[in-house]
C-alpha cells in the first residue's frame, strides 16, 4: 500500500485543520514539508514546525506529530499535521505531499488500512462510521459499544453455541447414527432456538437503532400555501425557510434535524404540490414526490385522502391554521404552526410513529451489511432445525450449521472480498 | 479569566474534530469527561481516552492532549481533545464541559488570551487571523512573515529612527536653542522623510496585499438572460449556478472563488437587473445592486452606458454570445461564455484591473487597523516636518514625533483599549 494523504477535518475556515498522512513514506514526505526537520524521530511528541513551499518560503506554522508503526490508528507510520484552518493552506499542504510522492486518500482509507493491518475487525470499522454519522448521542453510545467489541462478543457467544451443537452431532455420527444420544435432537433444537431468538431480537432492533443513528426522515408535504414552511420553522424554532404569502416560495427541499426526546428527526420542508407551468417549480414538485416516497413519516398538511398520491402510508394528516377556527375533525391532529398551539402534541405523535420503542438489548447492529449477515445466519439456522426434524437429516443439519457459522463470520471477517471492502469504506468521510 | 471551551474545527461530519479548553480549570474539567483519568499529568503527551456522559456511559473515544501553562498557545493550562468528527459528539462534549464549569469561547478568544498573556503582540494576533482567512498561498506567506515578527521588526526600525531624531533635537534644546548643531534640521528632515517614504510604500501596498489575502470581489451583472450564470460557470469550470432559459432563474447571489495567477477572485453571480413584480425576484435585484456597489470590479454583460446605474466605475463591459455573431465594437471585450472563446483574455483583463502589481516590499500590513495606525503615524511625521521648518518649532516637532511614536506603538501595543481588543478579535473564528 502506498502513502496517502487527506484532510481529516471538514473543509472551511477554522482555527485548526488536521491533515493526516499514512504509509511507509509518510515520515520522509513530511520532513520535506518542514523547514528544519529536527526532532522528528520521537513517537507521539507533537512539536511546532514551519511548513515551507517548494521555493523554501514558509507558508504556515503547524503542530506536527510523528507516529511510528505499529502503534498508530492505521498500523502504519503516520503523521498528523495541525495546520491553521485555511482551505488554501490545506490544499497547498496536500498538493506538496502529493508532489513528494503521496496520493490523496479516498474516503475511509485510514480505517480500511486499520482493518487490513489487523487493528480492528470489520464490525468495528463499521462502528467508526456509525459513530461519526450517528445523529443522536444515544446512537453514538451504541456505536461505541460495538467499536469496543460488544458486537464481537455477541457474535462469539452464538458461534460457540452453534459449534457446540455441531460437535455433539458429529460425535454421535462418529459412533453410530442409529443409537442416538438421548435428547440429542431436542437439546440441539433448544440451543438453535435460543440462537434464533437472539438473532431475531437484534434484527428487529435494527430499525430502532437505525432511527437513533441515522435519524428518522420526516417530510412536510401538502398543497401550496398550507403553511409547511411555517410549521418547519416552528418545529426548528428558527427561521430557516423563507416564508412568504406567495404560493410556491419554497423551491428546493430544505433539511434540518430536530431532536425529539433524544430521537433525531431529519425534517424536510418540500415545495408545495400543485399543477404549475413554472419550469423550475416543476422540478421542485417532482423532488417533493420523491422525498415523500422515501420518508419514514410524512406530515401531510391537507385533507386526508385528498391530493397525496404517494405510496407511503406512514402519514400524519395535520390540520394547520387552527387559529383561523377551521374544523379539523377528520384529521389526525389539529395545530397552529403560527401560534404554536398543539405543537408539543404533534411532536409526541411524530415520536410515536417513528420510534418503535427502542430498548437496549445488548445485541446491537448498526449497518445494513451486518443486518443481512444476521438474516442469512437466521435463515440457515431455521433450515438446520428443519433438517434435524426430518429423518436422517443429521449430516444435512451439520452442513446448515456450518453455513450459519460462515454467515456469522462475515460480520467480523478478516478475509472479506474486495467488493464488500469497497462498499463498507466508500461510505466513510475522507480523512478517516 | 475563566475557563472556556470551543470547537476549533469547522462544524460538520468528518474523521476528526478538535475541541479545545483553556483556563486554569481546563485540566480538572477534562478529567471529569474521562472514564479513567490516569496519566493526565504529563505535558504534551496525547493519549487515547474514553469520554463519558453524566450517566457514566462512554459516548466516544478521543485522543486527549494535556498542556501545561505557560508552554501553550494561550499561555494558560490548555487541553486539546481530538474527537470523532460528529456534530452530536462535539455538542455533547462542549455541553458537558459547560456543565462542569467552563463557558463557551467567543470567536478569537484563544488568540486574545495568547495576546493578553504576552504570547504574541497585537500585530501577530492579527497575522493569525489573516493567515486563516487568506485566500491565496502568497497571502498566507505574507501573513506568516508578520506572525514571525517581520512587521514588528519594520516598526522597530522606524521607531529607532524617530527616537534618534528626538534625541538629537532634545540634546540641542538642552544646550542652547540658539546655537543649533550644524545640519540638525536638515539631517532630521532627511531621516523623517525616509520614514515617511517607507510608511507610504507600506500604505500603498496595503490594497495589493489585501487582494492577496481577502481576494478581489468580482461581480457579474447585467440584464436578465445575458448569460451571467453561464459565464460564472465557465469561469469556475463547473456547474454551480442553475442555468435555464427562463429569465430571472438566479435569485440568490451565488459566490465562489477562482484563482487567476495566484490572485484570488471572489466571483459573484447576481440576479439579472430588470423591472419585475415578483416579490422574491425584487429582493434579488436589490441585492444585486448592493453587490455591484461594493465590488472591486464589475463584469457588466450589457451595452456600455446602458442600464448600469451604480456608482462603481471599475467596470469591464463584456460582450457575451460572440458565437451568435453579434457586433461588439463598443465593448471592452467580446467573448463567448458558451464556447469559451476569449475567456483566457477576459481573465487577464480581470487580473490587470484588480491587482495593482504587487511586489513584496518587505513592509507588509494585513489589517485595516494596522493601515490606520500607519496613516496616523505618517500624518504626525508630516506635521513634525512642518514644525521643523517653521521658526522656533523644535519643541513642537518633538511633540509631533512623540505622537508619531505613540501611533506606531498602537500596532503592537500591549496596553490596547478594550474596544480595540474586541474589534480585532471579533473577526476571528470560534476556537482560535
Amino acid at each position: 500500500m502506498g502513502t496517502v494523504v487527506a484532510c481529516s477535518t471538514p473543509f472551511g475556515s477554522s482555527g485548526i485543520a488536521v491533515v493526516r498522512i499514512t504509509g511507509n513514506q509518510s515520515h520522509k514526505i513530511t520532513s520535506l514539508l518542514i523547514k528544519k526537520p529536527t526532532r522528528i524521530n520521537k513517537h507521539n511528541s507533537p512539536s511546532l514546525f514551519s511548513l515551507i513551499d517548494v521555493d523554501g518560503v514558509v507558508y504556515d506554522q503547524a503542530v506536527v506529530n510523528f507516529l511510528f508503526a505499529p502503534n498508530t490508528y492505521t498500523g502504519e507510520d503516520l503523521v498528523e499535521i495541525n495546520l491553521h484552518g485555511n482551505p488554501v493552506i490545506i490544499e497547498k499542504t496536500i498538493a506538496l505531499c502529493c508532489s513528494y510522492g503521496a496520493t490523496t486518500a479516498p474516503g475511509g482509507e485510514f480505517t480500511k488500512r486499520a482493518y487490513l493491518n489487523g487493528k480492528m475487525d470489520m464490525s468495528q470499522a463499521e462502528s467508526v462510521a456509525s459513530l461519526i454519522s450517528s445523529k443522536s448521542i444515544l446512537g453514538a453510545k451504541l456505536s461505541y459499544k460495538n467499536l469496543n467489541g460488544s458486537l464481537l462478543e455477541n457474535i462469539l457467544n452464538i458461534k460457540n453455541k452453534i459449534i457446540l451443537v455441531i460437535g455433539q452431532i458429529e460425535f454421535n455420527l462418529d459412533i453410530s447414527e442409529e443409537n442416538l444420544q438421548p435428547n440429542l435432537i431436542s437439546n440441539s433444537l433448544k440451543t438453535i432456538n435460543s440462537c434464533v431468538n437472539t438473532l431475531s431480537s437484534a434484527i428487529e432492533g435494527f430499525n430502532a437503532v437505525n432511527v437513533l443513528t441515522a435519524g428518522a426522515t420526516v417530510v412536510l408535504a401538502g398543497p401550496t400555501n398550507a403553511g409547511k414552511s411555517t410549521l418547519f420553522n416552528a418545529l426548528l424554532k428558527k427561521d430557516r425557510a423563507i416564508v412568504s404569502e406567495v404560493e410556491g416560495t419554497t423551491r428546493d427541499v430544505l433539511e434540518n434535524t430536530i431532536n425529539i426526546d433524544g430521537v433525531p428527526c431529519v425534517l424536510k420542508d418540500t415545495a408545495g404540490i400543485r399543477k404549475t407551468k413554472d419550469v423550475i417549480e416543476k422540478i421542485g414538485v417532482r423532488k417533493s414526490n420523491e422525498e415523500i416516497l422515501s420518508a419514514d413519516l410524512v406530515l401531510y398538511l391537507g385533507a386526508p385522502g385528498s391530493v397525496l398520491s404517494s405510496e407511503n402510508d406512514n402519514v400524519i394528516y395535520v390540520h394547520n391554521k387552527k387559529d383561523l377556527g377551521w374544523d379539523g375533525k377528520e384529521y389526525d391532529i389539529s395545530i397552529s404552526a403560527l401560534t404554536g398551539e398543539n405543537l408539543p402534541k404533534l411532536k409526541k405523535l411524530i415520536l410515536k410513529r417513528v420510534s418503535s420503542g427502542f430498548s437496549d438489548l445488548g445485541f446491537i447492529i448498526t449497518s445494513q451489511r451486518q443486518l443481512s449477515c444476521l438474516v442469512s445466519t437466521e435463515k440457515q439456522l431455521v433450515t438446520a432445525k428443519n433438517s434435524l426434524l426430518s429423518s436422517s437429516g443429521l449430516e444435512l443439519a451439520v452442513e446448515d450449521l456450518n453455513a450459519a457459522l460462515f454467515c456469522l463470520d462475515e460480520i467480523t471477517n478478516k478475509t472479506t472480498k474486495d467488493d464488500v471492502l469497497n462498499t463498507v469504506f466508500s461510505s466513510f468521510c475522507v480523512g478517516k
